[in-house]
């Protein structure tokens, strides 16, 4: 019952009771169940079964709009944070940084995000299709929204206007990565803190 | 022939024309042997069996000192990169700095390591004990280096007092593994200057 292919036979069936969901609203209550499982309980219990069974939707068409668990996983995940992980602008480009990355530090360390992210990082190196992927649904979708705030911040005058921003984005969330990849050192408040102040006030004596 | 113990049975055969060599020539040997594989042609093609052969080293040792291949691949690894990568100082962080982020991102790029460390990292994710591996036998230790050199920097104020160097290092590095885990962007050579200045300059205006 729980793989049967619901949607593909809707259309006969009529189901004029609820009528048939549109494709969207379909695909966003697909990518929020997605994202609550990640968010729970990680990555090893997401199977298309299961996400076919929570949301009601055939596999065919979970298959059809995501071709790969990764995928799935990917578009789940990043629909999950952006709440969570949107770039805040008060106008003070320090406090901002600060609590979005926070904000993202707590979804790495204190949720099975962390993991999700990881694992998928890892997959994606000896995985092309998990790795192009990973770039189109989540990573580059982060970076440009981290990369409107960075830039609206030199508008301000809070940010030099030669800097390229996208540097800026390796330099604290792709330290952060660096951290939850290798656990030489812990993801830690001072840390956050100093990611922030080691750019914006720079660490040597201003006298260049 | 090539999986043949060769040193184990080497104390009844005599081999007296070259004596049998200390371990540490012959770890060093291993070291060396795997490191060449690592570099010129990558991970996929490194086996216990071969390096045996290459080095005229028994499986059986090669096993006692080296568990599984990834601690095998990243102790190899170290030592092979450990001159290319060294920390120069000719006083002046800033040239340093940039000259040796530039050597590594020459290793990542431009020969097999990137792809090495990179899928070593990515299995890691998901094996404990290769993380433990890699951060034992590689990055803990290279993070050292980055670490006494960046303290030098301090001693010679031209990095503030107050700095954690720690940080400094997943600013520096971990924004190049960034890149290569993730390549939304490359890594090239405005990228590596962009780092050190950053860091070194501030983005901000020094109006703090």
């Amino acid at each position: 019952m729980a793989t049967e292919p619901r949607d593909a036979v809707a259309g006969e069936r009529g189901q004029r009771g609820r009528g048939r969901r549109p494709a969207d609203e379909v695909r966003a209550d697909v990518l929020r169940t997605v994202g609550e499982v990640l968010l729970t309980e990680g990555i090893a219990d997401l199977t298309f079964e299961r996400v076919a069974r929570l949301s009601s939707v055939s596999k065919t068409t979970l298959y059809k709009w995501w071709p790969s668990k990764g995928a799935l996983a990917m578009d789940g995940y990043f629909h999950a944070v952006q709440e969570r992980l949107a770039f805040p602008d008060t106008g003070d480009i320090r406090a901002d940084l600060i609590s979005q990355l926070r904000a993202f530090a707590r979804v790495m360390t204190e949720t099975p995000g962390g993991r999700v992210l990881a694992e998928l990082i890892g997959q994606a190196q000896t995985d092309p299709d998990l790795s192009a992927a990973f770039r189109r649904l989540y990573s580059s979708g982060r970076r440009a929204l981290a990369g409107e705030r960075l830039r609206r911040a030199q508008e301000a005058g809070q940010v030099r206007a030669e800097i390229d921003v996208r540097v800026l984005v390796d330099q604290l969330w792709g330290a952060v990565y660096h951290r939850l990849l290798i656990p030489d050192e812990p993801v830690t408040d001072d840390f956050i803190i100093a990611l922030v102040t080691n750019l914006l006030d720079g660490i040597g004596f201003g006298d260049v």
